[in-house]
């Protein structure tokens, strides 16, 4: 995933920790594959909270972030009861669009790489461009 | 749970059969206790459609019936593949809410006794009374 | 749920604080019924993590406590980005099965009353008295 | 996604139908994005059933096949107790893993496309190649 020019690699990139429900694991005894994009989801609506608005907002104006596009990687399971953290780094900025990066990570191993593209719409699911004041919080650092 | 005096047994009954999803299941290797509330909402909308509505109608129309109440007691686990059937039963109907009860069965076994109790609201979360209608779809039979 | 003579109400109790996910909303706008059960879940795995012990050293000993029955009042619904609050307490503890009582809370607002009884069962899902050494911890302060 | 070379197109595909819960939806009103993951794991369960064995089988033997990367495409939202379709197709068999393309459908209208990649493993979790009766089932027809 290329680097928009617009963003500042140092600055897109947030992180979260969580810890694995029991609910969340599978009968082979690791976390099920569709779990992660529950902590992807996690991830960005904290890496949100931390440029100071949060997706609660920006739905209740009537603007929605429908997640359009996902590719995930699984290279090492994660189990009931790990630690694990979300890095989520803003990948992409596109007029109706946005990407967002992912790696999930227990210590220094790097369990899951994922990527999710997300299109902005407005109350009435019709594509919108992203405003400026959007824009600009996307391009923030952690405040 | 009392028999309402309007309602009649017979026709107060429906059977809906389905399959045990792999993601349903958890690192006991069994169905996770939480996935069986999905399988008597499911339970229900289809005794609903067997009554000739569907519960989308009555959401469209702005009025809806959020779980105000769950029992369940699980006897049997039921496994990943399983063909389970599940026994939705009217049980009570009061001005303002309704239950139901359940059996999920996997041949003659019985695996999970429940019952759900639903209040009826309207569009802002606020209680309503049932109407005559929705009384009228609840009280009759498969169609 | 009557206190157990043994159970110490002081010590009983601890609390565990979260926030909603998006994916644990439905249409209606608010938290699905059947997330709190997860919620539950998370308390009662940090009501033990703070005695001392993890679910997941009981598991990997062998010893699961599976769900065998469940009770949920629904007073208030919960919505999108709460920070809510568990609290679970220990109700009852019997020979071969134990009792959590549990209020989940935005701020001074109950929104959910439940209470979770677990059998003990060993690896082939026999039922299985609670060792001393369980019974110990469960009695337990928090560490 | 290339068609491998052995895979004969005509034979590779099975279509299941399933209808949308109402636990799968968010408060956006539409499916969440998540929930489809579900769906394409049933419809590849369905697709080994119809050539004549069960996922069950293979894990019981203790053959996984756990998801090692999945792409999705979203082109258009479903909602609550929708019927949908998914068309599950062997795409690539490669000596450690096999990748499955899907549509999920309602009626003509493509909702959502989508590929996943699952490597063999054995009862430890490291990766096995896949015995030559596996491969006979995954490029055999419906029978």
């Amino acid at each position: 995933m290329p680097h928009d020019q617009d963003i500042d690699p140092a600055r897109a990139r947030s992180l979260h920790t969580f810890r694995v429900r029991f609910c969340e694991t599978d009968l082979m005894g690791i976390v099920h594959h569709a779990s992660y994009l529950a902590y992807l989801e996690e991830g960005r609506v904290e890496w949100l909270r931390r440029r100071g608005v949060t997706y609660a907002d920006w739905a209740a104006s009537g603007v929605h972030l429908p997640v359009v596009e996902v590719r995930t990687r699984y290279h090492q399971p994660a189990r009931f009861d790990d630690m694990l953290a979300v890095e989520t780094r803003l990948a992409a900025l596109e007029p109706y669009s946005v990407t967002f990066a992912y790696r999930v990570r227990r210590d220094e191993a790097v369990l899951v790489n994922a990527t999710t593209k997300l299109a902005c719409v407005d109350a009435s699911h019709r594509l919108a461009k992203l405003s400026a004041a959007m824009r600009d919080v996307l391009l923030s650092g952690e405040v």
